[in-house]
């Protein structure tokens, strides 16, 4: 394919972060990347911000999302948008699977993977 | 909230595009725009292109997606780039759901919604 940049789910590398957690990149260009990242419960993804606008997606478990100090409890499928620059973290309460997706592109993940 | 934009699944609108597909947008701001679309088997998404780049990531099922005339099949974790101003479209090979991440977001989705 050389127009398309296609991620086959099992051919992506899972990173250790430690902590409970662990990130795969999927498919991503410059404007666009996604990436799961996989908690067990209790681990903590802490707050931080980045200038890329971000969207996560519960694709499974259960999640206390923060933003700028606002918190909410998000199940699969819930989504959530955290503008440019806004502080973010989240607390996973039952195992389970975000799905972030980033634009543009989290090219500081490419470079550690 | 007053910084995230929060998307309860439950409470997002499911539109009926016809013939066997559906479309839910879901969180989104000017920068980034989730949207879930589901395919009873057979269904397709015509060939189209749009200025924006846009990520699929398959949630369920099983789906035969082209970008400019290469074919790709994908299951559920895969996922894939469709550049800015490629042609793209899918044929639903077994029901399921894909997850449509958009940037910048599909203002189109919004005003017919």
């Amino acid at each position: 394919m050389t127009q398309g940049i296609f991620c086959r789910h099992d051919e992506a590398a899972l990173n250790d972060l430690g902590g409970g957690t662990a990130r795969r990149v999927l498919a991503w260009n410059a404007a666009l990347m996604a990436v799961e990242v996989s908690f067990e419960r209790g681990a903590v993804g802490a707050a931080h911000t980045h200038p890329h606008t971000q969207c996560s997606y519960v694709l499974s478990g259960r999640f206390r999302y923060t933003v700028e100090g606002e918190s909410v409890d998000m199940a699969p499928g819930d989504s959530i948008i955290v503008p440019a620059g806004a502080v973010h973290g989240t607390e996973c309460l039952a195992q389970g699977v975000l799905l972030d997706v980033f634009t543009p592109a989290r090219e500081d993940f490419v470079s550690q993977a």
